[in-house]
């Protein structure tokens, strides 16, 4: 389920974020320790940020350029999650550059953080294969809604 | 969310089913081809499977004998899905065995039937390496809760 | 690492396979039982159907009609599979109809039958929405080569 | 293919590798772009990992403590990989801590580096939920065969 800044609000989630995907862990999320594996959280980001862009107004059926590309990832793991176990995961960008923007992260759970994690976007001419400089339309779209600096 | 009876009924999905998923489709599903992947509704299935035997009095926590296997498995595409498609993956068993039991999968979405799937599951003493009869107890709740014949 | 006729017949795997892949099992292929997870099994089978296709003729990075489409599938598990486990995944062409055909697999290790598939594949032409003939080449391919039965 | 520290050189892969396996990319890592998708260079990563820790005298199937814990993992895309690409993931520990230590990644194919990634694994008594150190073999291990920073 899609929440909102206020529902993320009011599940005492603090920090700016602007969207979240509340789910539940499944048996696939699993791996040999019984719980959920650690690449599993990158696609719970994958997931939301698709969602998250497409609301933005990336379109992601036109693969024409530029597209949005991740550059850099990184995740924190803090505590381990189980099966059954309800979470939201929420998204925010939280930095503007020129060509390429941060996205962060986190998986919420039980009134805990679960894990934290960024990316670094790249706005990409896939054909030239060039970075190429990010919208004005979205820039300002990230620096209100989502209050990134920049 | 975990749809009952009753509101697999009120969605207009006809037949015996005891239990259903209620999702939509995420990025992480999708192939080359845009839509949803082949293997991807054995993870549905999968999934959905875990929480239902779960309910009916299975315990996965004790990896002690004996424990469900699945032994085959089949599936039929009829209609693609694609990014963000809300569905429904119901489930019942539709057969009881002395050791082994079948139980039925469908996918619904948009009002239409696209996917049907069934797995043969053995119980089977892993230690040993052979089935094991079904408790009457289970036996009995296919037979009464989910309408399979035997 | 792909093998051709004569490799899979050294290696004691009887029936008239046209190609295999030889491969081992990796972490991220195994469950909570710690033992290769059932939907495993089709996504060998579909990466060396990928292979075995393109290989045949298809040309998969041109994604106008007509296309190879999963229609069925079925599988049978024969044995456990575990970490480090050296398998081979083999394919052949079983049966040619006009619009279809069967695709059958096996998968080896350690001299036994370990898990049996088969899916139906229908050329689409997926703008139109139906069903096209099997082209003359590869009808024949199929029939000489995976001495299919027509 | 399992690859060494004299082929991973032969190859002209430049640094303190360890271990390496050689590959090629299969249908199932790409996405909707036709290229290999973000999360399963972390499988990759992963893979390589048990096979490494277990090479070094972890034992995974004594699921007892202490166990390896990933706590950060980090990765750098630098070039997009497509289908049937050949491919070595290499793996070395770069730094030895009291209670963890950090293993690098980098993933090469056509004479150039596709990724960089980094894990900081944590040795963790799961019962307990705290870090224990890591034991003297081990660490000389890492030293003197990856010349890990200490």
């Amino acid at each position: 389920m899609i929440w909102d800044k206020k529902k993320i609000q009011d599940a005492g989630i603090e920090g700016n974020w602007v969207m979240g995907l509340h789910d539940f862990v499944r048996y696939s999320d699993l791996d040999t320790y019984d719980h959920v594996n650690n690449k599993v959280y990158h696609t719970w980001f994958e997931n939301l940020r698709i969602i998250y862009l497409s609301n933005s107004g990336f379109d992601f059926k036109n693969k024409s350029n530029p597209m949005p590309v991740v550059r850099t990832a990184s995740i924190e793991f803090n505590l381990a999650m189980f099966l059954g176990e309800k979470y939201t995961t929420v998204i925010r960008c939280s930095k503007v550059g020129n060509t390429s923007f941060d996205l962060d992260y986190e998986v919420h759970s039980e009134q805990k953080l679960k894990a934290i994690g960024r990316t670094k976007i790249v706005m990409a001419d896939l054909v030239a294969g060039k970075p190429v400089p990010l919208n004005n339309k979205l820039r300002e779209l990230f620096i209100t809604r989502d209050i990134a600096s920049y």
